[in-house]
């Protein structure tokens, strides 16, 4: 288990103030492609083999699920406050938006997931998940279809090569090509000043000035990015509620969750998340890790109260909203996989 | 309700019967279409729209199923036997596969739906399934959201036409294009004698001699298709299992489920399920209206057995399994659709 950097913390505030003053530079258009780790080269190959598991519930234990029921590609990547019926309760979190997620350096709400590939391998062995017991059962699962097997071998260029590890490679090279650019946002920022609106743009100013941009800020609005100076799976956490105490508070159950001190049980760990991303945050209410707040306008006043201690007028809200839409980018078209089968078999039926 | 036409069932027996004599004409290639009502002529946005219906849980009460989660389109249409673990336990029938279900006269095991559009509207509002609460209800949520607002009005060419009717003729619409054409069977029907090898040539001879085919003939090898001498919705029922008291019947509980008796509580109604369609049967384990029979050559067995008093050796039930091989058919490519949204809010919240 990695420890949060406070020092690392502690220099990201500073950096974030001082670019404050120097106006919007820590927003960036998105770039054409995320960085990808040297041990997991993208081939368009393993990205149509991620794409096939990526919709297979027979990745699932009692074949409910498939990484799709939970990030829905059709929609906002996300579970569109599905997540108590999807895990029959069993979990608390909401499931954070697909796109752009090969931009962010850490997963999960805590962050404990450095890489796509290790959140991958947790998502199916979790017992609230996917829910397959080990790795083996897994490679054996995989294993048993015989499409797969051919496939993994073409993909990873040796024989037997259906592993627990593989399958989270490929995987994670089809998440990596989840991205959507040229959102107005990006059109603004690589010049076209007629790509916001005037809303949109006082939005962008009061994002500014309310200090959203001081956590949001980045490729993804989540902070820093992986790059020369930072390794993957540095983390940049966040207080929530920053303040305790609010109305708010009580009426969301914002502070029920400890955040990652659930994870280390350290004292100084409670209420600290990772900061969210923020693009495509228009289709992926209801907001927050619970959740609990089903528009754009209730959680923009909320962030703004119980992190910053500012309340915000209807038509500041409404700017921010309107910036906040500007994040929404263009979706690239999927073509629905075909499952290797089992012909004349299942591997599903208890 | 429509009672079970008996006249029509023993016409059908005696023409299926000098059909045997003949030979194999009573199979035919699957034809380029299948028929559309003309109360719901098939264009292209229509099928777009009912695209986006079928893979939108939003259809649903809780928004944990849309059709798809059944009838799983990137495989076997069905639902892989996990139809206990999607309904919660609530539905006992497996899902029938949607590949080529245009080419059915009748939807559902009991023949209760004569049209596809019947069938979607009793899906939506079954508290098994969807659950939604009214047609009220349905129209309402999807109303909701903008996207579809405009789109119905440009389908269906007025001002106010989200409906529950509407809903349905779409989602048909789509349905009507799930067709699997050109298998090896079809391209054997049509000319080319080496499409089916020497094992799925046997096969072909054995579900003549075996009598497979007095009851599985026609485009979809589930009795007779709705043409100029029959209305849409004629039903061939067929009693399952046909003698009672086997071993088969007690290990898979094939008794349990009385059919079409379950609607109608008329005793001659025991056990009466519309003959059930072969093409793609290779992908849609587990068998039979209770999904308890994981595998094709064990489902071949019991049919014989339970149905026509035969015992078929191995060799046999390996040449049936490859004829019946012979009727996976080449699937379309489908794009997954993007749903419209509801910018900053969600419906599915709870």
């Amino acid at each position: 288990m990695k420890q949060p950097k406070y020092q690392f913390i502690f220099t990201l505030i500073i950096l974030s103030y001082s670019n404050w003053a120097l106006g919007f530079d820590i927003l960036q258009a998105l770039p054409s492609t995320p960085i990808t780790p040297k041990s997991n080269p993208t081939t368009s190959e393993k990205v149509e083999l991620g794409k096939q598991l990526f919709f297979d519930s027979r990745l699932s234990f009692d074949g409910s699920l498939s990484c799709n029921s939970c990030h829905n590609l059709s929609a906002g990547g996300d579970d569109d406050g599905r997540i108590n019926i999807l895990s029959n309760g069993q979990l608390k979190r909401s499931a954070p938006t697909l796109w752009n997620v090969g931009y962010l350096s850490v997963n999960y709400w805590d962050s404990r997931a450095t890489s796509l590939e290790a959140q991958a391998k947790e998502h199916i062995l979790d017992p609230r998940v996917m829910n397959m017991r080990s790795a083996l059962q897994v490679t054996q699962r995989i294993k048993a279809i015989p499409g797969y097997r051919k496939k993994f071998n073409q993909v990873f260029k040796q024989q037997d090569s259906v592993s627990l590890e593989n399958i989270a490679k490929a995987i994670s090279s089809f998440e990596r090509t989840l991205n959507t650019p040229n959102s107005p946002f990006d059109q603004y920022i690589k010049g076209n000043k007629k790509a916001l609106n005037a809303s949109a743009l006082k939005g962008l100013e009061l994002f500014h000035e309310v200090e959203c941009m001081s956590c949001h800020f980045g490729v993804n609005f989540a902070g820093p990015a992986p790059g020369p100076a930072l390794k993957m799976g540095d983390a940049f956490y966040e207080l929530f509620p920053n303040h305790l105490g609010s109305h708010y508070e009580k009426v969301y159950k914002l502070a029920d969750d400890l955040g990652l001190y659930k994870l280390t049980l350290e004292a100084g760990h409670k209420h600290l998340f990772r900061v969210a991303p923020l693009r495509n945050i228009a289709l992926t209410a209801p907001y927050f890790h619970n959740g609990s707040v089903s528009t754009l306008e209730e959680a923009i006043r909320i962030m703004a109260f119980v992190q910053l201690k500012q309340k915000l007028s209807d038509e500041q809200v409404r700017h921010l909203v309107s910036f906040l839409n500007s994040l929404t980018g263009e979706f690239p078209q999927i073509s629905l996989p075909r499952l290797p089968d089992t012909a004349g078999t299942t591997l599903s039926n208890k």
